[in-house]
C-alpha cells in the first residue's frame, strides 16, 4: 500500500443554514495550497501551528470571506499529515467558492472517510478506532455514543489483541505437544491447552453473541406494538414519540431528522419496527397479512401487547397470549402487556392487578396517564453501566470476521478431540491470527479499506 | 440600553450529518464555564488566547468527546467579549450533551443573532454591517454574496455617513439664511443651498430606486415563462433548472436545498415566479384565471415569451404580443422571445431571423439546442462590476427608512420653495438625521434590535 499522499480538502460541517462552516485540507502541500488563497500568504506561511488567525480570502481582488485558519503540523494532527482548518461563514456560496479555489491550487476533493483512512494508514488510529469515529458521528443516543467511545478508546482493539496473544499461546502449546507426541512422552500441559481452547471458544462465542445486543443498541432496540383494533396502539405510539420530540426540541436549533419511529428513553434508543404490518386493522386475527405481521413481530426485541382493559377479560387475554405464543418465539423477546383505557374504569379489575405472570402497565394513552410505567419496563433490562464495561460487537464487519473465527475454532476443537496431526490444526490457528489482523487492520487490502471508509461521511 | 451581558452558548454549525460541529460560548464567564467541562480545567485556564488545544469533555467520568477548544479574549473577538469556540464530533448526541453541560454550568442558550447583536452593542460592527453578516450567511449566488460583502466592508454605512454630513451642512446653510433674512440682506449662498438640496434629493431617490434591483439581486431576479400550451414551457424550465443542479452538484457533499425554482447563471440568481398561474393551460388566452396570470407576470422582471416556431407565423406572434402589451406594463420588464422547437424545422423562417424588434433566442428545449442563447440574454443586462461599485439598497428595513427620508426631503423642498420659516424646515432635517441614525444604529431601541436580530440564524 502506497503512503505518498496528495492533498485533500472537504467541507467537514453539515450542509444547511448555519452561522459557520469548517473546511479541512490535509496532505503534504496543505500549508502551501491554503497560503495561495489568502491575500497575506506570507503571514500564513509564518503562522505557528495551533495558532488561530484571521485571514482574507480573495478571488481576483474580490473579497470572498474573512475566515479563521489554523495549522496542525505533522505528525500532531488527526490524519498525521499537515492539516489546515478553515472556519468560514456558513454561506453555501462561500463554501463552494473556497473549495473551488482549493481545487484550482492543487488540492483534490476528499472521498468519504478519507481523512480517517489517512489517520489509520499513518498509524494514528487502528481500524476499529477509525470505524468508531464514524459510529461516534452517527450516534444519536447515550448508549450508541457510549459504545462508540469505548471502541474509540481502544477497548475493543485491546480485547482483540489479548485474543491474538492467547491464540499465539495456543499455537505454541500445540507445537509443544507435537514435539512430545513424537517422543511418545506424556504431554505435561494438556490440561492447560484444554482450558485455553475452552476459554478461547467461550470468548469468541460471547463476542459473536454480543453482536445482536450491540447492534440493536447501536441502531435502536426494535419494539413492536400489537393488539386488536381500537385498543389505542397509534395513540400510544404517538405518545411515546411526541414526548421524545418534546424533550429533544427543548434546545432551539436542534431538530430531529432521524427515522420517524425512533425514540430515546434514558439514553437508550428504541425503534418501532415497520408498524404497517403490525397494527392489525381487522377484527379477526386470522386474516390476510398475518404472516407479514408475524414476520415483523419476529424482528422485535420487545413486544408491547396492548389490550383495552375496559372491555377485555383476563380469560380473553390469556387466550390471545396462548395464540401468540404458538406463533411467535417469545423466549428471546420481552413481552410487556399494556392495559390501556384505565380512564374508562372506576377501579382496576382485581384479577388483573393480582396478575403477575407478565410485566404489565396500566395506562391511559389518551390521557397520558402512567406512560412512565411503560418507559420503565422498556429500559428495565438495559444495564447501561454493564454496557460500558463489556465489550460488545457492534460492527457488522467485525461480526462477519468473528463468525469465521468461530468456525475455525470449532474445526480446531474437532481436530484436537479427534487427534488430527497438530500441524494441520495449527493451520487454522494461523488463519484465526490473520482474521484477527483483518479486524485491527494489521492485515488488509486497499479494497477492504475503500469499502470500510466509503461508509463514512464526507469530511471525516 | 444595558451592557452587562450574561454568558451565551449555541451550536453554530448546521444540524445534519457532518464530521464536525462548532459550538460557541460568549460572555464574561465564558472561560470559567467552559473550563468546568474539561477534565483538565487548569490546562484550559492557562491556555493563551488564539491557541487551539485538545481537551476531553467528561460527564460523571464518562468521556463525552475529545474536542478542540480555542479562546478569543475580549476585545479581540467577534462579539468583543471573551469567546470559546469548541469543535466537537458532529454527533447530535454529543452536541446536545455539551450544550446541556454548558447550561448546567451557568451559560444560557443564545437567541437568534445574539452574537452579532453583542458585536453591534460592543461597537465591533455598526448595524448595516451586522445585517450584512446575516445576508452573507444567506448568500447563495455570487451577486448576493458581493452585495453582502460590500455592505460588510462598510460601503453602505460610509454612504449614509456622507449623507448625514451633507444634511448637517444643509441645516447649517438654512440657519445661515435665517440670519440673513432677518437682516433683510440677500443670502449669498442661495445657489449652494439649492444645489445641495437637489443633490441630496437625487441621492436619496437613487437609493430608494436601487432597492428594487438590490432586492431582486439578493433574492433572485423574478422570471416568468409564458406562452400557449404545448410550446415547451416545462421542458425549458427543467432544462434551465437541471443544468444548474448539475453544475452545483459537481462538489460532493453539497446539495441544493433552496427553493425549487431558483437557478444561477454566471453568479446571478434567478427565480421562476409561481408558474402555476403563468403556464396557460387552455388554448384560449381569455379564460378563467387570466387575472391571476397577469398578476404573476406583473411580479416578473424578465419574461420569457415562448412560441412554437414550427407552427407559428410572425403575424401570430405580433398579434399575441400586442395583446400582452395591452395587459402588461412592459416598460420596466425585459422581454425575451424564445422560439422553441427549431429541431422540427429545416431552416429558420427568414421573417423571424430578420426580426430585430425584440431579443429572440432560437432553441430546442427538448434537444437542449442553443439554451446558451437564453442564458446570455438573461444575464446581458446585469453588469456585475457595476453592482460591486454602486451602493444598492438591499435591506427592507433600510428601504423603509429611506422612503421616510424621501418624504421628509420633499417636505423640505416644498417648504423652501414656499418660503416657509426656516426653523420649521430645520425640524425636518433633524428628523432625517434621526432616521439616518436609525439605519446605522446610532439611534435605536431594544425592540428594534430584537426585531432585526431575530431574523438571523441561531449561533451567529
Amino acid at each position: 500500500m502506497t503512503k505518498i499522499f496528495d492533498t485533500i480538502c472537504s467541507i467537514s460541517t453539515p450542509q444547511g443554514l448555519g452561522a459557520l462552516a469548517v473546511l479541512r485540507v490535509s496532505g503534504k502541500n496543505a500549508f502551501e495550497i491554503v497560503a495561495k488563497l489568502f491575500n497575506t500568504p506570507d503571514e500564513f506561511k509564518s503562522l505557528p501551528a495551533n495558532l488561530v488567525k484571521r485571514f482574507n480570502i480573495d478571488d481576483d481582488d474580490t473579497l470572498i470571506d474573512q475566515v479563521l485558519a489554523v495549522k496542525f503540523a505533522t505528525p500532531k494532527s488527526y490524519t498525521g499529515e499537515d492539516i489546515v482548518e478553515i472556519t468560514c461563514h456558513g454561506s453555501k456560496y462561500i463554501q463552494q467558492k473556497i473549495i473551488e479555489l482549493l481545487l484550482q491550487n492543487g488540492a483534490r476533493l476528499a472521498k468519504a472517510g478519507e481523512f480517517s483512512m489517512r489517520a489509520f494508514l499513518n498509524g494514528k488510529l487502528d481500524l476499529p478506532q477509525a470505524e468508531a469515529v464514524a459510529d461516534l458521528i452517527d450516534s444519536q443516543s447515550e448508549v450508541a455514543h457510549k459504545l462508540a467511545i469505548n471502541q474509540l478508546k481502544g477497548n475493543f482493539s485491546n480485547r482483540i489483541k489479548t485474543l491474538r496473544t492467547q491464540f499465539v499461546e495456543l499455537a505454541a502449546l500445540m507445537e509443544l505437544e507435537l514435539d512430545f507426541s513424537e517422543e511418545n512422552v506424556e504431554f505435561a500441559n494438556r490440561s492447560t491447552l484444554n482450558n485455553l481452547l475452552q476459554t478461547l471458544k467461550d470468548e469468541v462465542t460471547q463476542l459473536t453473541e454480543s453482536f445482536k445486543l450491540g447492534n440493536v443498541l447501536k441502531t435502536g432496540i426494535p419494539v413492536a406494538i400489537i393488539g386488536k383494533p381500537n385498543v389505542g396502539k397509534s395513540t400510544l405510539l404517538n405518545c411515546l414519540l411526541d414526548d421524545d420530540r418534546a424533550i429533544v426540541s427543548h434546545i432551539p436549533g436542534t431538530t430531529r431528522d432521524t427515522i420517524e419511529d425512533n425514540f430515546t428513553i434514558n439514553g437508550t434508543n428504541f425503534r418501532f419496527i415497520d408498524t404497517a404490518g403490525i397494527r392489525l386493522t381487522n377484527d379477526e386475527i386470522e386474516t390476510f397479512g398475518i404472516d407479514r405481521t408475524f414476520k415483523a413481530i419476529d424482528k422485535a426485541e420487545i413486544i408491547l401487547y396492548m389490550i383495552d382493559i375496559s372491555e377485555t377479560s383476563l380469560e380473553d387475554v390469556e387466550k390471545e397470549l396462548e395464540f401468540f405464543e404458538n406463533e411467535i418465539d417469545f423466549i428471546h423477546k420481552k413481552l410487556i402487556i399494556v392495559a390501556n383505557k384505565i380512564d374508562q374504569l372506576n377501579e382496576l379489575p382485581r384479577h388483573f392487578s393480582d396478575w403477575n405472570e407478565y410485566d404489565i402497565a396500566f395506562v391511559s394513552a389518551k390521557r397520558k396517564v402512567n406512560i412512565e410505567a411503560i418507559r420503565e419496563l422498556l429500559t428495565q433490562h438495559i444495564d447501561k453501566h454493564n454496557i460500558a464495561d463489556t465489550t460488545l460487537l457492534t460492527n457488522a464487519r467485525h461480526y462477519d470476521i468473528m463468525l469465521k473465527i468461530e468456525n475455525e475454532i470449532n474445526t480446531i476443537e474437532d481436530g484436537y478431540t479427534h487427534n488430527l496431526p497438530t500441524d494441520l490444526i495449527v493451520v487454522h490457528i494461523n488463519s484465526i491470527l490473520n482474521l484477527l489482523g483483518e479486524i485491527t487492520g494489521e492485515i488488509t487490502t486497499d479494497e477492504i479499506l475503500e469499502t470500510i471508509f466509503s461508509r463514512f461521511c464526507i469530511g471525516k
